[in-house]
């Protein structure tokens, strides 16, 4: 789907029929997906960030709280990319000084995990606000807002994150700022077994990390790699896709940050994950899986070892998530 | 299928059953596909190359005679790259002192085209040979034997011809050395309209155009559209198709070998192809269209900027190959 010129002053939004109040999970995403630098990523059913929003009568929109972050997000509704971006869509919607909106931010996940925390909240708040209008836009009319919630976030507008968080399933995003988005079939038994080890990789340092310019003979491997990758998801074809989540490029650079990282790649590989990296830009790691066993195995170990070099760590097991965001029953 | 441990000692050849003779064609070839450099290829119905085997008394490979070169290539059994990979296959075989075989190779396809004219010769010769000795081997456990054959030809062992021609249809080469072969699916409505100007550009030539390293940026750009290519063949999407066969890596360096190459783009994009590009290290250079009539239309008006400007060429319009090298009707 090549995206979107906008016209949202014609949609329609009717108040009579505005809800009162929505909940939202949105869930975290694997950037990358091992080989596939800035172009692939998947989400996974957990974890994930919750959006509750309500309809108040005060015109404006306002963060009433934040949970799970340890203070570390703005309550400023300017300067959260949550709110921001929720005030972005009511102001091209036209309607920013007709509706009052508050917003209740609890994060599931850790900041700075490597796990598209801040997309996670931004599509969750998002597609909350879709849902309290009554969905006037599509998913694919969101998605330029979530690309600036990045670029608020992170100081750069990638759908990496962002696209799989709010399609689901596996995305690939090409073209750039073009912003062309393709779902990628998923096979039924891949789990993502992902361990977040208690250390700190800012995104920022992660990117500066990564050279500007890359032997030819190196891109040529890693685009092969895309290429089997591609073909092997199409295909079910847990050998190729094996075979191909390699990284030459970005793997050798950003793994000097992160701790144990070779050991944990040897653990998992010998324990039979299909493959092993770093999920977006760090800390936490992904051992890329056929089968929930064995990705429960490999992250029990990689644990295991973390813990006994003095490193705490959370671990998920988890599907991939094929369907992004959803509406939960609203628990007060 | 990951590639061949070869024990062919083991294959048991029956000396009774082994034909008198044999003619095989096989396709011409499109490297790269235009965003897929060093990866991706596709056969074509035309051109391609045929051999005449013949089996004869005296022990030994030898070329009895070759039309259609321009006396371009070598008549010595060891110095011409079909012959010398016949007897690889037979020395392989155990067998090279055993059986007598003489070869009439018949270019019909230009030496230097960026057709894969080598790569064309060499499945034919090989798979020729399989079909003499009653097919003992697979296509996989012969495709060794054609990568050498480029070694021979061309100074490397690239694969991204003689797979296509081997195979049939759209083949994805991974691993570099390691010879991963991966078979796309071909949307049926895929044509190739090639025209190949009357201008010589030696591959040694093209391939020292290209720099060693390439910015990060654009490998993004180039493994973003190959990932699109590939999940658009295997959607059938022919728009996502169109919009990701662009090449911002070879293409820039390569192009300048080229006269007209800029207009020919232009004639062809405006004329409904799908895409434009250089086929293997040019200058022969191809447009992917939909449909057998655009890629006549997109073809002959090309021929008509060429003839313009002074510059004779040949075309070819054709659909994807899917069968590679096949047995012909033998005709003395």
């Amino acid at each position: 789907m090549p995206i979107y010129q906008n016209n949202l002053k014609e949609k329609k939004i009717d108040f009579n029929t505005i809800l009162n109040k929505v909940r939202v999970f949105a869930p975290a995403t694997v950037a990358n997906m091992i080989c596939g630098f800035d172009i692939l990523g998947f989400a996974v059913d957990e974890p994930g960030d919750e959006v509750k929003m309500y309809r108040v009568n005060e015109p404006g929109v306002r963060i009433r709280s934040i949970v799970g972050d340890g203070g570390r997000l703005p309550l400023d509704a300017d300067r959260n990319t949550v709110s921001a971006c929720v005030k972005m869509l009511l102001n091209d919607l036209g309607i920013l000084q007709d509706i009052g909106v508050e917003i209740e931010l609890i994060k599931h996940m850790p900041i700075g995990s490597g796990l598209g925390s801040s997309s996670a909240s931004t599509v969750a708040g998002l597609f909350a606000i879709n849902a309290l209008l009554g969905n006037p836009l599509t998913k694919e009319e969101l998605m330029p807002y979530c690309v600036e919630g990045e670029r608020l976030a992170c100081g750069h507008g990638h759908a990496d994150n962002v696209a799989p968080a709010l399609m689901g399933g596996i995305t690939l995003v090409r073209g750039g700022a073009d912003l062309d988005i393709v779902k990628i079939p998923v096979p039924k038994e891949l789990y993502a077994g992902i361990v977040f080890p208690q250390v700190d990789v800012p995104t920022r340092d992660a990117r500066q990390l990564i050279k500007d310019k890359v032997f030819l003979s190196d891109a040529v491997t890693q685009w092969g790699n895309i290429a089997g990758l591609v073909a092997g998801l199409f295909q079910e074809d847990y050998e190729l896709i094996s075979r191909s989540m390699h990284d030459v490029i970005i793997e050798p650079s950003r793994a000097i940050l992160i701790p144990e990282f070779y050991a944990m790649k040897e653990i998992a590989l010998s324990n039979g994950a299909l493959s092993f990296g770093i999920s977006g830009s760090g800390p936490s790691v992904v051992a890329v899986s056929k089968g929930k066993e064995v990705a429960e195995i490999v992250t029990s170990k990689i644990q295991d070892h973390l813990s006994a070099n003095g490193i705490e760590s959370f671990k998920y097991v988890s599907a991939v998530n094929v369907e992004g965001p959803k509406v939960l029953p609203f628990i007060d």
